[in-house]
């Protein structure tokens, strides 16, 4: 199956190319070089640069690792704990100075057109989604105050965890996820 | 004085194409057919794209609105929230879609160059400054409660306000800012 296999060759290795290039400066020859495939084949896989990033931003935030979040043997706050912990370190893993994938890619949503952006918009639904979860479960527990919708809540960490990532790729600085693992986050849970 | 017009024209016309487009997607061509000059001008006034784009964030942060920061007349979580809410008010002029300049750019700093990337970082550093003076007022006058470090409590702050815009920008709602105000900002401030 010679043609799956240049389909997922290219998948495997656009995630760190638009990592590390964000979208725009990230050539259909770029990404067709770092998967060792053939620029004449891109095409016979995705109609467009925009259709493999949604692909990709799809892909990313479903191997976000949510596991810990329905673990009812840890109290919520620790399993946002938890997450919000393995997403710093995913972060560093992939390179601090690359930031996380679906804010670059939702930073460039602009100009990388409707595909990209409903991808990150789904990106956003989803990962809100599965932290609310747990932000529901300590409320129902006592340990997070209720008053705000879980929602709500849980989009404002999101929001915090992206903003420090992206201080942090600016800056070079650890400083700004540390501050939102130890500040940002335990005031949000109060 | 015309070399010196033609220089004026683009830094006036750059920042909405940075905004719109962002570093990668927009080309010299944009920005001098923006600035209503001759493409062949660029180079007499910049070195490159990255010189013009750090300019721009520079000019950017330096046009940001901090003299309620610091208005003694004001109590200081006052003039905390006055300050976020001209920033939200700003992003929105500006189009939501397009999400706040220095948060795009900073996105976009590890392929745009070191340039980019430094001007990024001094923008941070200075927004960050000017925030942490109103923190420390707060601190002194006991509105806030003390025991975090100025500096790192602002950038939570305007992380929290970075990627509140981000979502804006990705899923086209107002909610993540709005939020952004009514939780982030209270609960940090807390």
């Amino acid at each position: 199956m010679p043609q799956r296999s240049v389909k997922e060759q290219l998948i495997e290795h656009a995630e760190d190319v638009f990592r590390q290039q964000g979208f725009s400066a990230a050539s259909v020859q770029d990404l067709t070089v770092a998967a060792g495939v053939p620029k004449g084949s891109f095409y016979n896989h995705f109609a467009s640069k925009q259709d493999l990033a949604r692909e990709i931003l799809l892909r990313y935030v479903r191997a976000t690792d949510i596991s810990m979040l329905a673990d009812e043997g840890l109290p919520a706050r620790e399993r946002l704990r938890r997450h919000f912990a393995g997403q710093v370190e995913r972060t560093m893993r992939t390179g601090l100075e690359f930031g996380c994938l679906l804010g670059t890619l939702s930073a460039e949503s602009a100009a990388a057109g409707q595909e990209v952006r409903a991808g990150a918009d789904a990106g956003y639904t989803q990962w809100v989604g599965a932290v609310a979860e747990a932000v529901a479960a300590g409320q129902r527990s006592g340990e997070i105050s209720a008053g705000i919708e879980p929602g709500r809540l849980a989009g404002t960490l999101i929001d915090g965890f992206e903003g420090a990532a992206l201080r942090a790729k600016a800056t070079g600085q650890t400083g700004p996820v540390d501050d939102f693992m130890t500040i940002t986050l335990d005031r949000l849970l109060s």
